[in-house]
């Protein structure tokens, strides 16, 4: 992902929700990352995706925070707040139990690029643990299709 | 620690640079984290720490990100920055190579609750990714003794 993001000289970001941290810490685990990592927002709290990464309020209470809509603002708003080229998105249900009607394993990553927003939506079995482990995988596989 | 928040009724959030997420990950690990972790800003490149965490711009030019100081700028940003009640921080030198003329394993936390700030200064060995586990520990054992 950073032999991409140098190629083409763009910088990145990441929003987080059920990853908790997890996405950018991946980012960051690779030496050389601080050339290309702006940082991160873990937006855990549901009013955080909209006080601090600007996702629609009215939305947000309409659906809930697991929603293909939700990541796809998370991920411009990461890129619009840490000024990065490249912003990635995490939202979903690691369990134990459901949220808001959705299932627990539901995820939606996204990510944003200057050139287009791409979203995608999994269905993730496992432990909370397990769900969160492929919920980065899941948003850095994407990413890799337009970055 | 999500035991000891609930007694005393706060919510937390994490302000990381050299553990890059690892932090707030390791805080929502815990089933139930939600209902006291309201999430964390990852600040990597050193401007984010002043331009989102409020960290003074002038000390960071004067002194570089890995000080004491700094440290504690950071949880007292994102404690205002995220609302929470209390703020976690790290910010040091992970490796491979020294920073600003800070060794690596030079690692500072620093934890900001409603009573109280204390900051730790850690001289820690490994390789990079012991260095980043070990400022994680390092954070939370600072905030048993405060929260």
């Amino acid at each position: 992902m950073l032999g991409r993001l140098e190629v083409r000289g763009w910088s990145i970001a990441a929003a987080e929700s059920l990853t908790g941290g997890r996405v950018t810490a991946t980012l960051v685990d690779v030496p050389g990352a601080s050339a290309h990592v702006r940082g991160g927002i873990v937006a855990y709290a549901t009013e955080v995706k909209a006080s601090l990464l600007g996702v629609d309020a009215a939305l947000l209470a309409d659906r809930g925070p697991v929603d293909p809509d939700i990541a796809l603002q998370m991920a411009e708003g990461v890129r619009r707040v840490l000024r990065a080229d490249v912003g990635l998105a995490t939202t979903g249900v690691a369990g134990p139990d459901p949220q808001g009607g959705k299932p627990v394993g539901t995820v939606h990553v996204a990510v944003a690029t200057p050139e287009e927003v791409v979203v995608s939506t999994l269905s993730l079995t496992g432990s909370r643990d397990e769900i969160r482990t492929q919920a980065v995988h899941g948003v850095l596989e994407l990413a890799l299709t337009v970055v």
